[in-house]
């Protein structure tokens, strides 16, 4: 017996650090010292799902990607932005047309807003676009650090879509539906693109 | 000595999954059957850090901030972001007026850019802003995994702004500098804002 546990001892360890490590990772994430790994490796893995299973959402589950789009940054703590949580089958059917045809399979949807009334003066007066795309890219990345699959489907600024989603939920008019994200545990695999291109980057001049 | 792993072994898997995982904040992720809590803590406290001390930030951190930008989703995958790395004194010095007076304390500031010759057709051409939006937020949440600190400073759509930074470090017309980075490791305690709110969520309808 003794020698068992001293022989399971490594394997045990291995596989619990293993789990909550980021061992195949590392070529992404370069020599940074990095406090979360985990979190690093969300943001490199996180990809568009468009395929689910039938395996239901938990409320809590949406509460925790709801926070994480409200922990977003602001310009000038405005918070401009509103959220409809869609879980009725009919109502995530009423969406699945052209590109958004994944919301026949999708558990749950997320549609982020944005209040034209509560945003900042002046020509800042479109922050509030960038503060729901913060939020919309949380939700993303939270979806993906708890198993979900997730796609960002673009609705504002292309006004057929606008109306269109402000006619099926009864949104007002200051209220603009800028995305969707749809929402599933994933069925199949899935592999993030590799968008790194060096010539992206310039240093200290254009 | 049997005994002793015996006893032992639970207190060692509980050190073991407590290092990986997110014991301070469950208050804040509520019950979500959590793959990778540490980026949901990174989500949650993440927060605008505008005071740095003078350690410098390495290559291979700046590298995967880079990264972690070009990680970010992008409508019809456009990837329509450039990146400007600033680390030269003078020129993060050249920054620091106004609301961005903080740059004259960074180790160093990514800005980052749309390209608006490589953009969504038609009515989706303002896509960019979204898709730089996301890299934005990839860029500070990847900050905060690494230990820096990060406040995202808005630029476009504010013309005095745009054309300041444009002139500062000679960005072509059809290139559009939304946001700056200011990065630098914390100088001081930094505490997240709780931003949310019951109010801003609907079910099923507005």
């Amino acid at each position: 017996m003794k020698k068992l546990i001293l022989a399971a001892l490594p394997a045990l360890i291995c596989i619990i650090m293993t789990s909550c490590g980021n061992a195949e990772n590392n070529s992404l994430v370069n020599d940074a010292q990095a406090k979360c790994d985990n979190a690093l490796d969300v943001i490199m893995t996180r990809t568009s799902v468009r395929q689910y299973t039938d395996q239901a959402i938990s409320e809590g589950t949406i509460d925790t990607l709801l926070r994480a789009g409200m922990a977003a940054p602001t310009a000038g703590n405005k918070q401009p932005w509103k959220f409809i949580v869609v879980t009725e089958r009919a109502s995530l059917d009423s969406l699945a047309t052209g590109n958004w045809r994944m919301a026949a399979h999708a558990q749950a949807a997320i549609i982020v807003c944005g209040d034209t009334e509560n945003v900042f003066p002046a020509e800042g007066k479109d922050y509030w676009v960038q503060d729901c795309s913060a939020a919309t890219e949380n939700i993303l990345l939270a979806a993906h650090a708890v198993g979900l699959g997730a796609v960002w489907c673009g609705c504002y600024p292309i006004s057929e879509r606008v109306n269109n989603v402000r006619r099926l939920f009864g949104i007002p008019s200051q209220i603009v539906p800028m995305s969707i994200v749809m929402l599933g545990y994933p069925a199949g695999e899935h592999h993030p693109k590799d968008k790194y291109k060096p010539e992206n980057i310039h240093y200290n001049k254009w």
